[in-house]
């Protein structure tokens, strides 16, 4: 089996270690990741400059561009043959809710996907004191499942791993994704040592909505939360009501 | 009524400047958009340094970041009050089928979506001779519509527009997003001055799955393309299959 391991947090990170090591239990490793952090990357894919692999150590490619590139880069411009599945992570921090649409991790599993190649994106729910050896666990019995079952058509998967030690996981819950609440006061405004104002995006997204088997819940109850998200954002369920708008086009 | 404009080729773009200045018919128009070119930026946003802003002509601010940036800090921080919708566009270029995940013209729209204000994204099909009023007339039109009638929650509408003249536009269509056919040849490799290698993403994604009712469907066809996006990627038609898997964490 031919496992490509990514990640946003740079490829010195000891997340995407651990899950690399981890991985090699079952299959064989490439890893391709950015020489930086790339945290809140997005979906960024790099266009306008050129792009370039080191090998830093057999097996660890650092790529100095986003997470996508990465993926992108990989799986067209250096693997032979497209790899049995894509492993985002795994993060230093969740990627919970909304989180997702900024999530370089994520989006490096929404490549994959677009490329045709089952993904999943790992993370795990801490600020500090980072403990990987559960999710580095629980991924490699995940990808075992994963080839055996195959994941559904242009799904990925998002799992999202409490920071506790093996014995305290209490269970995998398969969920959907949560919704912050939103603090409107998130931006800092301070003037620099040249006397010229600037801002700085917060980071007081801490709250979320109780909804029962949102990812958010699952994590509260330290089990690892799994969602299933989907590539086709089109929300069929308020077409019919938009083509009752009856939207013309007159000059 | 407030109209806040943004978009992804930068604040000296034409299709932006097009836009606010259609929009002004309508409502009081503020306009924070990049400094720069942010094509393919997807749903960046900075965390790790400072953001400035500059009034580059009234009511027209240059800001050093990202598209997502832009709306976050223009909204959280700028605006006394939320906006009543937020435009993003007019991107030179379409943002068909899975274009819109790394798109940064539709991830300005997603962040005021998940701000809590209706947005729209307007991109127009084209790689050049850009011809903007068609777009920018029918943004009017949508604004006032969406103003009226009132967007699903946690749906923004995705539209592009083929690049023709008014009196050549077909109509309007409701559509869902297609998928593009993607050529696994699209990585440039080279070797630069300095013998060192590169590679460079290349931009041949132009096949799309013929698709009833895509957007890639209804530009062909010189109609208008509306399509309704989803905040929540969660693949719920998936959620009972994954749970059938019945994945354990064993220790």
């Amino acid at each position: 089996m031919k496992i490509f391991v990514t990640n946003d947090d740079g490829i010195y990170s000891h997340g995407i270690r651990v899950l690399a090591e981890a991985l090699k239990e079952i299959g064989d490793v490439l890893v391709i990741a950015p020489d930086r952090e790339r945290t809140a990357a997005g979906h960024a894919l790099t266009l306008h400059k050129p792009l370039r692999l080191e090998e830093i150590e057999k097996g660890y490619f650092a790529g100095n561009g986003t997470p996508t590139d990465c993926v992108n880069l990989g799986i067209n411009g250096i693997m032979k043959s497209l790899p049995d599945i894509v492993v985002s992570g795994i993060n230093k921090g969740g990627n919970l809710g909304e989180d997702v649409t900024y999530s370089g991790t994520v989006s490096a599993a929404v490549e994959g996907t677009i490329l045709g190649v089952p993904s999943i994106a790992i993370s795990l729910v801490a600020d500090v004191d980072f403990r990987f050896e559960a999710a580095a666990h629980f991924a490699v019995g995940l990808v075992k499942m994963i080839m055996k079952k195959s994941l559904p058509k242009d799904t990925l998967l998002n799992v999202n791993v409490p920071n506790v030690s093996k014995d305290e996981i209490k269970g995998v819950k398969i969920t959907r994704l949560g919704k912050r609440i939103y603090d409107r006061n998130s931006i800092i405004e301070n003037i620099d040592p040249r006397g010229k104002k600037y801002y700085w995006i917060g980071g007081s997204r801490m709250s979320w909505e109780k909804m029962e088997d949102s990812d958010f819940a699952a994590i509260e109850e330290n089990m690892i939360s799994v969602t299933p998200l989907c590539l086709d954002l089109t929300n069929y369920a308020v077409i019919d009501d938009l083509k009752k708008w009856n939207i013309k086009f007159s000059n």
